[in-house]
């Protein structure tokens, strides 16, 4: 495998768009998707193997959530997780028609709520939120017909944390179900579903070393979900489809590869946080977006103050530095970051955004040198 | 890669349950999950090169179905290309809330249609079928306000074929819209979609040689469908999520190493219409299922009289030959053949079902050698 010239090749720090996928989760996922090709659902001994290794997947990624393996449903990502545990929940909980959730949510959570609203006619009440992206009024948005809450531990674009496990506990002194997404959290927050409270929460592989095509939504137990894929019944009827069991191994693979979260969050923090030091005395311009303490670890984001962030992008790229100006979700579009929108930065200077996200392998010197470049990108510009 | 040691060791008839991943699907695959990880929506040139893959792999799918590159929607499998196409169908296109489909559909089918019922109070018009599984009474069937009909082209477990052409003529008389489920037709018969007129096709990797969690649905321009995952609008805001851009890469290979179907389904035809008279002719309880001239080159079914076919599943196992008794797709199902039981197949007999599913690359010697373990299995319950 040749993912080492890649490394040699660039900095790359743009792990919240993707990350490569590690070589132990390819290895892992092998032979399934080579000698072991049996059908998971065949009787034959060739399709009792997969059945296995999907189940002892299945039972790793339990592990991982603190949760039992009949709480794991494998889907093919992370906006699937998010689509099934929202639009799942809300159609078959029907106790009342209102959700609570906010707009710096992701695109997948957006999204399936827009179809909730056109489609079935749920209300969704949007939480004020303070220029960080926290949550001002939590409590007076709950009301006794709230059947759901979706709010994200991390966001992928400016990093704040929101507290799920008190969240949590306050949705359900109202009896609403609550899901998180989760997907930029793995490996960064600890997310012991127990601790967190959630009903479902949301992971994608590919934020952390599992292929495109894998994820996995945890749903609680006596939780229920209609499916949005119907069929054959697998996945205990919650999402039908021959499973993909060579993702199923890759992403429990890389689940058990992460690090605990209590010392390497920490280390990996103080590291992004002397970047974050770095950029404001090399760029004066450079305006942290997000929360500054509490947010994930990984992320480094800015606004640069008249200096379109798609340019600084392109000008780092020449520097062979890897960012984003915001977020790959959005498919091919210009327009600002609705996050960005979403906690009152004006339209001109969300065009500015631009986003450094590490992985646990980044080190110092590769952030120095980002630093850096950004400096001197910016400098072009000005 | 070993996937000869595996045709060394056994005679795999059960490739409508699944079938190996083509080394040249998994070859062209692999720079997708190594070294060019990026994600297609990224705007450096790692993102780029993703998304140029993408569009290769989306034209190469294109020139195979004689469609639009527009009109081909990356999909996680069979199952949710189905439910895409009739759920997605159904609600985008309120003309009226009739639909037409046949009890011998796959699950996938059945079960997306089920919910179109329960939860948008659709009406479903099962088609009459003959002992064959042909349909009887199709004009008779469409109404003014029938939004949507749903026709596999092969049946998985008996291998009928319906005319898709006649039916999708017939269906777009009174202007409703023909989805086929074409999971088993790939490779076998011919899926120009201009000549067969439907509106859209599903079609499964994990089916020819692509790997599962692989899938393609083909929507013609101007048929419009409500996505089931929202997001952040990849595939044209059909089925959005980070496209896994590998799989795409595998399916279009997988479909461009297909011979033209013209020579090759008819030799194949040959060879299954050999064995069905070798079993025929060893096992004189053996009633062949479904027609014995329109039906999928691939398929030889039958039905055993008083014999267990799970039975006689694993006593072909121990003679390494590797069969289904009935389809894989209904996960850990002790139920008989939905299928066979939409035919008039009685209960009992329906349990005696074997199913045998050929690959290109299956020999007469190896059919041969099947024939005569069936016969030796079969005696064994006598």
């Amino acid at each position: 495998m040749n993912l080492d010239m890649i490394y040699l090749d660039m900095i790359y720090l743009d792990h919240a768009a993707t990350t490569p996928v590690k070589p132990e989760a390819l290895q892992a996922a092998w032979p399934w998707l080579t000698s072991d090709f049996g059908n998971p659902s065949s009787s034959h001994e060739l399709g009792h193997r997969s059945a296995v290794a999907l189940e002892q997947a299945r039972a790793t990624v339990a592990k991982f959530f603190n949760v039992r393996a009949s709480e794991v449903t494998f889907t093919s990502g992370g906006t699937e997780s998010d689509n099934l545990a929202i639009i799942g929940l809300a159609l078959a909980n029907p106790r009342g028609k209102h959700i609570v959730s906010a707009r710096t949510e992701h695109e997948a959570v957006l999204s399936a709520l827009d179809f909730l609203e056109r489609m079935h006619d749920f209300e969704i009440s949007w939480l004020e939120l303070d220029e960080f992206g926290q949550v001002l009024n939590f409590e007076t948005a709950l009301r006794p017909d709230t059947t759901l809450v979706s709010l994200m531990i991390a966001n992928n674009e400016i990093g704040t944390v929101h507290d799920i496990a008190h969240l949590t506990n306050e949705a359900h002194k109202v009896g609403a179900l609550f899901h998180t997404d989760a997907v930029q959290a793995v490996g960064w927050i600890d997310l012991d579903v127990k601790k967190l409270g959630v009903d479902a929460l949301s992971i994608s592989g590919h934020k952390f070393g599992a292929p495109k095509g894998s994820g996995v939504l945890i749903l609680r137990a006596g939780a229920k979900a209609e499916p949005l894929i119907h069929g054959g019944g697998q996945e205990s009827g919650l999402r039908s489809g021959t499973e993909n069991v060579a993702w199923a191994v890759a992403i429990a693979t890389a689940l058990e590869l992460l690090a605990p979260v209590d010392e390497e969050a920490q280390r990996v923090a103080r590291l992004r946080d002397e970047f974050i030091q770095k950029v404001q005395q090399l760029v004066p311009s450079a305006k942290l977006t997000g929360h500054p303490i509490n947010r994930s670890p990984n992320i480094a984001s800015f606004t640069l103050q008249g200096v379109s962030g798609e340019a600084v992008l392109l000008e780092l790229e020449r520097k062979n530095v890897i960012v984003s100006s915001g977020s790959a979700c959005a498919a091919g579009s210009d327009e600002p970051s609705h996050v960005l929108v979403a906690i009152g930065v004006e339209t001109e200077i969300a065009q500015t955004a631009i986003r450094f996200s590490l992985a646990h392998e980044t080190t110092a010197d590769q952030l120095d040198a980002a630093a850096h470049a950004l400096a001197e990108s910016v400098a072009n510009f000005i």
